[in-house]
């Protein structure tokens, strides 16, 4: 992407260090619930997402073979009580615990494998089990998947970030209603928080992984 | 701000409602600290980030003269041990406990009236006092000043939202290293999380509260 | 209670002050689950634990004719993986969705009322949307129930303190297994962070705010 | 300690597992600060907690000397507006920021080693970088040491035991102002959350680790 202010933050040294892979990968699939993956919902089925959740079921497939823990979230309330105060008219009308939009996509959850909960904010860290279990599981890097790039994804990466892991956004597993606040998130944390990559990659270092963490497999 | 992507999201509801004042204002302020606000910094002394120093100013003055509690941070760690992953060089250098550019700017700062917290993540509520200090003063509504909007602002206001508040965003308080990233987060954050508005509509509100909120006051 | 240590703390300080209530009260409602609540589960059905449902309940009624705010939770994992290191074989076995030893007890949850959320560790408050509903709802005094007063209580009420929120415990709605340690928790709270009291004051103060908090009633 | 009403909790299944050790410590040390371990402040200097200083002393030189990370925490605040509701007097009126009684202990503390956080709840854990350090450290194993029993080191074991640490108290390590209490609170986590052992223990536990965890060493 051509970035015309890329310059002024190389000059202050955004963006100096990669972060790079660990030794423990866990992987969190943010809001892959079909309020946002199946198009017969307002805020669902853009194409960014579509090729997200292709390319995210490719990489929770090799996830789950290698033995990486996933944790998975939807965003539902009891009600508009229990509801931050969201400006999206359709996240305050569908998004109640029990509507089908609420539903976890069945073609990226795994009720026996994953772990999954539901989150009431933007981030699948802000209040839910995610990091008490990730740092149960000893899991030094996050890859990072699901919608939407400008909102719930962005917002998780910081997190992943603060708590202390490295982060690795696959760039193809996440996804936003459109392009351009797409790039310009990647952009803003690429600069900072996390390495943005494709999943070709993340799915070569996992699988190279793969003795070390699951001594059990043949 | 010309946003080609806008009616896609309009369509899909996003920004279809206004958050509106509560009763009872706080302002945090994240990050004037010497590293970016005085130039001799690597960070420090965007023309964006000074205008917001500016604005602040005279705001922080209203607020303090009509009781409104103010909580201010700056980043800062003991050594390279307990930082985050960061990938930005001049944060790993310089924000040491110790270094001048971890030091609140004093135009800005009024240790006699201020709530001062150190934070090691990049929202000014993540691991620190700053949620139970507002909740403790009855805050509804918070108000975002500080650096960097495309970085600690972003991630402030996503808490602030997340956290119950009704989150206000006077654009001219909040600055960047450049005008595209800072446009580009506060169109985000406007269309999900926050009122994006400007100081002068800030000050007004906080004025016609002084009644309530200054019973002491003449 | 007597209590051969009271002087050493007494004169330390601790107690010297009291907190008092606020101006907004909410209801906390800690594990009245079936696995607590009912005799037939291992960790279910103390005398004490009886006696704190019926107290409870009576609060509440009250609580919800004065509208005040309500958040209730239960234990529940996914599977052994998302849980914490235990200690207690009937929670390890037990407590994981789906098993009735789940699910809230009825005479104590109003799902058209009460805001319900799944906790995973000790406290209400753990990375649960808690404080974020008590924040949202302005509540400055929380009203703490439920099980056990030695275990998930003493947590609860700690982070009541923590968040900010003046905490007030009703001794005859909280239960434990046995009277020693339920007596042993409240003295170390009441020292520090609670005021220990009964639910008949309780329900008195709630009432007394009746016309505040509930414009709309007659 | 003798307990009536162990039989009550044992045929309840409370404390049926042993936690055990992993393969990774952490030491966290809580509020070993003037004002607790000085016999000149009202809260400092009582039997159990000089014990616990000086075995922790042993236990930190062994620690630092295995490369083991170590969390040390005072509790401070600026002013009295950004103080929860405590109880405590000597809490309230001397545990601000600048008073001495709020310096860490030089006999414990090693700024050139520790990572050092002030907190503002009961926890070490509450709001402070705390689980983000061990978390990015990878340590799996929390060792508490500090101050007093029957308050902030209850509260940072229960959060330790949240976050999904095994946590291990050497009971030699933690000290209160009278005895009482402080075998009241380990019989609670020792039940639950926590192996209560001691120091002896840890120390050669730690010893063992060290080829694996300091590969420089000779």
């Amino acid at each position: 992407m051509s970035d015309p202010s890329a310059s002024v933050y190389q000059e202050r040294t955004y963006g100096a260090h990669q972060i790079g892979y660990g030794q423990r990968p866990g992987i969190i699939v943010v809001d892959f619930q079909n309020g946002f993956t199946d198009p017969q919902y307002p805020l669902g089925g853009a194409p960014l997402i579509r090729r997200a959740v292709d390319n995210t079921a490719r990489l929770l497939e090799v996830g789950r073979r290698c033995n990486v823990p996933v944790a998975t979230c939807y965003t539902a309330y009891n009600s508009k009580k229990d509801m931050p105060y969201w400006k999206v008219a359709a996240v305050m009308e569908d998004l109640v615990e029990g509507h089908p939009s609420t539903e976890l996509d069945p073609r990226l959850y795994d009720p026996d494998y994953d772990v999954a909960m539901r989150k009431s904010g933007a981030s699948i860290f802000f209040q839910t089990p995610a990091t008490a279990y990730l740092n149960k599981e000893n899991v030094d890097t996050v890859i990072v998947t699901g919608c939407v790039t400008s909102g719930c994804v962005r917002a998780s990466i910081v997190d992943s970030f603060q708590w202390g892991f490295r982060t690795i956004v696959p760039e193809d597993c996440v996804g936003d209603q459109d392009d351009r606040p797409h790039q310009d998130n990647l952009r803003d944390v690429n600069r900072r928080y996390a390495d943005v990559t494709d999943s070709a990659e993340v799915i070569a270092w996992i699988e190279s992984l793969r003795g070390r963490n699951a001594p059990e497999d043949g």
